[in-house]
């Protein structure tokens, strides 16, 4: 049975006698867009890789791997039960205990331990290098997240009654300016191996449980790039609710939770990354030899300090981006998606923009997940 | 004849009926630090492959480069002549008229052409992961340049009477922390080619030209690491002359010169910049279809401001780095190694030190190079 519902690939449950698999096999071309937009089979075997090393530095948090198979370009992959893609559930309102802590510790363990905080440094480059040649993926994000969305481009997908906003958006210097600086920082920035494509789709969490799929858009960037994708996701989701929601207080009480999801990602995330820091930060930027090894622990913690607000700015700008680039860009959410009136879809999506662009163009300002919620709350409307 | 005076190769002249050649042989070790110090050959294929890119990214600037033969790990490459390396003049004191509009508009080709602002980025990150491989190499940089010299490390070798300076800059949090978010962005920030190791040394100059040499220290990171190591060590060359001046007049004015070169090297970097900027920005982070292409030119100005006070940030924090570099780690530098009086030495050098400390912690507030130049001259002393 084919059930994918992304935009590259094609994937298939197949059941047998001793369980089921998934197998996830990549088309020669965008499966969203069709055989007009070729698109190379080595992706899966960047998504191969990407797999294996997300799935070893934050253990339990992805699907097992059980075949690789680059002449098909095919993977077959853990069977996943029950677990559903989070953004469904997210539609349909559903509370999930454990979503926001093991999202939060799985970001810290991914991008920690990728990077030169921790890693042995040749491994690292040698890895930079193989992911280097994910370019024709990577063009996807540079072009589809950070330049399309704010241009006249027939890859746009414009949605209903947003046409003033939308070149609004084109004439907003501070708005391009921002999402210039971010495509630089995504593109010279080789801080970590990035999922690459971490929105709320690329998770699948039932109540006892969370895992992150689909790493094909892996290469190394910047932490806060992955960060930013999945809380502008959470906040996307929050402008949504008021066509998902049937009562008032319904809508309100799971725009608290989305909210709270936020905030508990990003504490669980900075503890972890606080943790691995004081235990695992033997990398050649780790610097230990500067603080600890000659009686100055004080020094680390103060970088460490620098370094998540370093992490915190780039969540901030790449969200806002992200915000944009799901409204006016190739790439659409089901939250806004699914909402059938026109109008109340643009009014929500409205509300959306406006949050993401002062992220993106204030986020040195705003400096707690605190005044972020607060930001997109304010924005709020009532049901 | 051999005439190397580097840290590393083998340097011949070869004199023929036709001519001469200068040939460089890398050695299977530091040639400075002997057979006790490995480093492998393929040190040659890196900057065979850097002396031809950064050739012809700034025509004119880098000597022909006749031969390579990997297997030798040598080079064949243009005979200067009458050039003669930049550092012994600046210790002689000789006035070059040409020198720094020449090095401004070199490092603004090469790094602006080297950068994803301009090439093709399939093709630069083709390069990138090339570069990668020259691990053993930047990893010496890594290591002498940001850490050691700030660590109790076998390889540093001090300056007689500077031991209490040593011990505070080791105790410094502040420094360190300058050094290691330094550190971070050279190791991280893959911005452009840089040649890596372009300090007075690796410029030859006479009157009538100035060429750039030994790039096989060659590896893609931030703009300001070249320019900051070439102005660090322009400042090096100030703090040393009151040694090498006979008169305080000549001092004086030779000191004068310095500076000057120094402001105009910035000057024409800043100018070339520019003008590149709005020619030659055709790479995927030119951003000319959000700004030029919708009739936002304006918005490609500011883009243009704040990339270039982020390369001189960067310059100054570089230029710090450098300057303690080259008193407390493993490569000393002429200008104060040939002064014979330990102490008027130690007393040019704690000076150096003084100010580099400034220049690299308090980067972010000297925002132009008469203010950093102020700053320098500040910390003189009469001869």
């Amino acid at each position: 049975m084919e059930v994918g519902d992304g935009n590259l690939n094609l994937v298939f449950i197949v059941t047998g006698e001793r369980g089921r698999v998934v197998v996830k096999q990549a088309l020669p071309y965008v499966r969203a867009a069709g055989e007009s937009w070729p698109l190379s089979l080595n992706r899966a075997y960047f998504e191969h890789h990407a797999l294996t090393r997300l799935g070893s530095r934050a253990p339990g948090r992805l699907p097992q791997v059980y075949l690789f198979d680059p002449l098909q370009a095919l993977q077959i992959i853990e069977y996943l039960q029950p677990h559903v893609v989070l953004r469904r559930q997210l539609i349909a309102g559903e509370f999930l205990p454990r979503l926001a802590p093991e999202l939060g510790v799985y970001l810290a363990r991914a991008l920690f331990r990728g990077s030169d905080l921790c890693m042995p440094t040749a491994q690292l480059k040698a890895d930079v290098a193989l992911f280097l040649g994910n370019t024709e993926l990577t063009g996807i994000t540079e072009d589809l997240v950070f330049t399309d969305p704010f241009c006249e481009c027939v890859r746009n997908r414009q949605t209903p009654g947003l046409d003033a906003e939308a070149v609004a958006a084109r004439r907003d210097s501070e708005l391009k300016i921002a999402a210039l600086e971010l495509k630089t920082r995504f593109c010279t920035v080789r801080q970590t191996l990035l999922h690459g494509d971490l929105h709320t789709g690329s998770v699948m969490a039932c109540e006892a449980d969370t895992r992150i799929i689909d790493a094909e858009f892996a290469t190394y960037g910047p932490m806060g790039f992955d960060v930013g994708s999945l809380l502008g996701n959470l906040w996307l989701a929050w402008f949504a609710q008021v066509a998902h929601r049937v009562t008032v207080e319904d809508c309100a009480s799971y725009r608290r939770w989305i909210l709270q999801v936020v905030a508990e990602v990003w504490g669980a995330f900075a503890a972890e990354f606080s943790r691995l820091w004081r235990t695992e930060r033997n990398g050649i930027l780790g610097g230990k030899e500067l603080f600890e090894l000659q009686h100055d622990p004080g020094g680390a913690e103060l970088v460490l300090q620098s370094t998540l607000a370093g992490i915190w700015e780039d969540t901030l700008g790449y969200a806002g981006i992200e915000m944009h680039r799901r409204i006016f860009g190739f790439a659409h959410v089901a939250d806004f998606e699914d909402i059938a009136d026109d109008a109340l879809r643009a009014a929500c999506a409205r509300k959306a923009l406006a949050a993401g662009r002062q992220l993106a163009v204030y986020r040195r300002s705003l400096t707690t997940v605190a005044q972020a919620n607060d930001l997109v709350a304010g924005h709020g409307m009532a049901r």
